[in-house]
């Protein structure tokens, strides 16, 4: 990079080339402790390979940067375009999901080759000037490989969990605050209003999370810390999962044809319980939060605890003055987390320990408009059958956290780490 | 009925008997047409055999009203409480869904015996005076038995769709009313603010329209009339169907898996399109409002008309001011109906022709309540995963139509009666 | 019939005549307990419906024989023969099978209504002299209605049985004859060797018995009695139903599958075991032979009782010098049947009380010709994954049974009157 | 090996242990080719991962050889029991046959690592005399290890096959011998009569070989050579994959589930066909025998030909006076294969090129008696629902083709290498 040049380059495109080599590389950190084999199969429909989600990130920057933009680019091989397009129509056919996992080729080194040959590409675009558009897409590109460094994640402990040896990922500490067990829930109480939700600040957001537009919420209280894992023991010996007057009818039907009793990973082998996690199978911590059940189920808990689960625009209002800190540090540098401190005034755990399910269907906000574009796909096709889930997790990476961020799952879906927060009318 | 008492009764009781007759021997009049086999096939799971809607709604009279309420009252046949249970996990086990059509006995005759001896006990009851609370669950019973109206003539025409023979129910007149097809569909402005939604008023609505409560609502314009056939057709000729851009990602998969290419009931065994009625096979109007298809579907058609489903909060805010009128006349003596103008300042066709599909899912209202009692598995529990539908088909009952009315299925539902009526941002 | 002409007609015309009047009035008087919508309802995919028995086997006279050969025969209705075609491929398209129970059109009064149109049409034909080929053709129209009589009561009998008030389809006698019970079985020796099985006699039978041939059979022993509800309740209390070494793999399968844990029909309501029969729910006779296993059940059971299932050969050896005689009398006049001597010399209970599994799959015999014509996919293209039955069950016509009739179903068939004979080598 | 014992061991545990270490190396070298990720996927559950395979038959001997007879052993790891069982109920329980592919853990190095533990335990064991008995468990142990080599190679074939790369194994030539295409197929003739069938000479042999009995046979002819890929192609274009009456009902019904129209691995990604080897994908040579055809298919071919599959006891008795020999040259030096001579008075290519469908359902020899001990289950639980394929095929190890050797798979099963030769009634 001649240095003439670089001061030319807005301070944007700079900040963006540091994010984009910071997410390139924790990808690769993440993919470290798995070996080819680990990174080619897929344990479930809904999960995919840790090796295609290396060359899917790869393959949007190709696709939706390099390819466009860069006329003298070369693609790194024609028939990735088939193998690695996860869901856009747009572009063309591809490899069906289900069977991501007998793809044992390209290996895991051939992926990494990929990803050095599109790194380098991004990189000699990067020291030229480039239009925001453009910049557009590169930072896209990043905030989309960080969703898929936490599925990754996701993902990998699925496919752990599978395996009768119970394979750690890594071994660390553990990924989530703890809370000081109380006998009650304390509440927080809001007095609603015509409130603001929506995205309209400076820096990425998705397209799902915009316009910032008015609701109008009655008062409410939330919750000021998670259900522990404590707590959920407390629902299953109180028949939590074999009374259906708990539950969506839906919910009830999935429990039955899925056979749910406790939360996904939770095993029972001799008197106590553990739960498999990243670091292999593990005691279960009752003061943790629980993790990894579905909407079905954190709904199932809140009407059998007298509550019910927050709306999307209630946690934003209620998130409004609290920082926004993540939890995944950079390469992965997991540290022991403060406790929460159960005095404090204003809910804790909102960002970083696990998603929370809200009682909201993720639907497009008045006045949606999809990105232009191949990414118009990204968010809006998915606006129906899925609830959002708000916060982020331990997994997810710290800077991709923000206030007002939508993620969205299935309501049976489980192998996230979702969890719950209360909410109640005041 | 002794004339002493008579006075002595509510001014309420005396119309809810009168409701109860009207709406009892309506059921009676609708299954005339139909033998013991018509009335015993069940053609989906999501269908019911026409035996068992007269026998079900019979039996929520008595285990809602007569078990509990009138002492003396025995009970018709001891098994009806297995067979006839819908979905009321409170009152015990339950005959499975999908085996309701594998029940040749009881016989129509036998079911028509059990609806003359409720019938009878109810007559009784009603004789005397009694409390609100049962006058509510009476007024609830005969609103039920009305819902079941309306699918025990869905169901039948899906039943009837399947035999090669195509079978008429009935011979009348078309059900619906026709639009003069114009070159381009007119929208009303509106204003939308903070605007009120839900029911408060006199008479009965069920526990999911209320309450009544704020929701703010951006500038919009809904559209003067529904979708036609005609407008479909055009549709279908610009690849609606193949092109997965127009489509949500489950609606797509849905309509793969299934094979849709045209609205539920359309054929083309020749030259021309024909549709499978209640009157038999007929030619497709292409001037009548498009039905049967599926929420998927008229999103799709809405985003390739440019436009988008209206929200039901603008749907009703859109029908503030429009007279309610329903089209399936008492003891069915259905009617050809007057064609809307098209030059109306308002919005036509609003109620009795087809159900609107609407962008909302179907979830509570702020500060839900569900019904007390058994009653309360009544709409709560089906809130997750079903979209709403406004405004009532040709074969709701009229008095069953009414401004704050949420009706719901879910997204690949096609066999009701349920259109397309546009909506866009102002 | 005039008696001018009858004396010309061939004494074997004059016999199928008669044979075709007995079985046409037998079919209509089976159906005299049914309703129309009894008649209606499927209960399972591998079941059809009563009144398409009745339909088809009619359909098959009038496709097989008027048609082709009474130039001046109308067709009753031209949709039947897309309705009630069973599986012949040669002569058309066919509605699907697992949607037989939805015609509730044409009714059961049609039928009928079709049945007397072609017996009116075959009887006016039967008054000229026809030809031999035509007349193997009635005898073969005749035979085909005598097995949908069977299978129109099995059938009738797994409906019924999924119906929670367990109706009964006639109060009779028991139809099976009991056995004295015993402390073992006792067998009958036979020395085998080169040995002739198949027909080659008079009258009639299926192409699969044919031809005659020779094979080679090593010395065996013969149980001279069925297995009896009793043993089987030895069975199950030895952990019958919860050891895979007794299994054949596929039979571990699909009993795993299926959750098979005693017979089809048993029920265990209370303290005692009961069976549902066509009497409706009974209690369960000890010493009557066990019914309704698959030929998985069978093979277990023989595993675990240190004898195996006899080959169809071996059968048919056994059988030589044994009356033929059946158990269904004319119009259903069914009486309590002598219990077979103990001490007998020769096995006993080979016909008319439940169908033999034998170990044998169906595969054709060395040199098979199919029927020609329409009738050639009788029953040749059924001969892979099918095992062989033989003896004729309590249900099956008396003039239907014979030493070498072949019956044949899938090893996970249950709802036939199947059962088990030991065999063992000597 | 200390010479001081090697003169004392019987010349039979010299040959098997010489044949020990040909077969665990031969699996050794088999693996080569692959990648620890090759070596885990699974592509279907009938399939299993060539690691599994390597640790499976490991296992074998580990479980059936050192555990029960050598005191000393220590086994290699305690949860390989639970891994690598396949299918021994007595034994214990075992890991779901569908999941195998999720193990990415232990690695294929560990299972080498496995492997090496248990050969040394093995050639420390044979170091010693040892009993007849424990030999034949060696000598089973082999006789398993050469049937999983080939099942290694049919499944990673199969799973190549589904990745859009189309990898090859190892570039080697073709696998089978070419006839020269003739006008049409010779035969020749065979006098049957009472013929003898089935193992009783020296060497190893599978319980369900034996024992040798007699059978009857009519005259018969067989083809002399096997049907060819150009000759299958004249099949599809006379509407082979079209004409139902070509078919059994239960192949006809798998061809329509499944879509068949060619053989497995047959492609035309242009104006010409290629199908998928080990080689990667080729040009369909037309001289070449079919293979990847299931029984249904090879069944439609031969009644489309005018002919018909033989038994297994003509295929036998045919096969009397040949030369054995096989095409897997150890250490897969695989060689181009002579030409059949097409003038020979013999069939040819009856040993080595394809696997041929017989006629003859798997069924017990009369007499059969299951190995002793836990290998009981080897064989005996798989007879129902199998067809019986003779002669061996271009991957089956040359020591492990023998004249009465029964191979069996379903009969919808195609990712063997499995062909058609005809036979017909003299």
């Amino acid at each position: 990079m001649p240095p003439a040049y670089s001061f030319l380059k807005s301070q944007r495109q700079n900040e963006l080339w540091r994010l984009l080599k910071s997410v390139r590389s924790t990808s690769v950190e993440l993919s470290k402790p798995l070996s080819d084999a680990d990174a080619t199969a897929q344990s479930m429909p809904d999960a995919s390979p840790a090796k295609w989600h290396l060359a899917h990130t790869t393959w949007f920057f190709e696709t939706m940067v390099l390819e466009p933009h860069v006329p003298t680019y070369r693609v790194f091989k024609q028939e990735f375009s088939y193998l690695f397009n996860s869901y856009y129509d747009s572009i063309g056919d591809r490899h069906p999901r289900p069977m991501r996992g007998l793809l044992t080729r390209p290996s895991l080194q051939d992926v990494h080759a990929y990803r050095n040959h599109v790194d380098t590409a991004l990189n000699l675009m990067l020291e030229e000037n480039i239009s925001a558009d453009v910049l557009d897409l590169i930072e896209l590109g990043c905030n989309h490989e960080q969703q898929h460094q936490e599925l990754l994640l996701t993902d990998i402990l699925h496919l752990f969990a599978q395996n009768p040896l119970r394979p750690a990922y890594r071994r660390t500490h553990s990924l989530v605050r703890h809370v000081e067990r109380a006998t009650h829930t304390e509440f927080q109480s809001f007095e609603g209003g015509l409130v603001e939700m929506g995205f309209d600040g400076e820096g990425f957001a998705f397209d799902s999370e915009r316009p910032r537009h008015r609701v109008h919420t009655e008062p409410f209280q939330l919750a000021k810390r998670l259900i522990t894992n404590g707590e959920w023991v407390d629902f299953m010996h109180d028949g939590g999962y074999e009374n259906p007057t708990f539950w969506l009818a839906n919910g009830w039907a999935a429990k039955q044809v899925a056979g749910w009793n406790a939360p996904l990973y939770w095993e029972q082998p001799d008197s106590e319980r553990w739960t498999m996690t990243l670091n292999g199978l593990q005691r279960l911590e009752l003061d943790a939060p629980v993790a990894h059940v579905s909407f079905y189920e954190a709904d199932a808990y809140a009407r059998w605890a007298g509550a019910r689960l927050p709306t999307e625009a209630e946690w934003e209002h209620a998130a409004h003055d609290l920082p926004v800190h993540g939890n995944l540090a950079e390469k992965l540098r997991w540290r022991p987390r403060a406790a929460p401190e159960s005095s404090s005034p204003a809910p804790q755990q909102m960002y970083g320990d696990v998603w929370e399910w809200t009682a909201s269907p993720f639907v497009a906000y008045p006045r949606f408009q999809p990105t232009k574009g191949a990414a118009a796909e990204y968010n809006g096709k998915f606006m129906s059958g899925q609830f959002v889930l708000r916060g982020g997790s331990c997994v997810t990476p710290s800077q991709h956290i923000r206030r007002t961020y939508r993620n969205f799952f299935a309501p049976d879906a489980r192998w996230q780490f979702s969890g719950v927060r209360l909410a109640r009318n005041s």
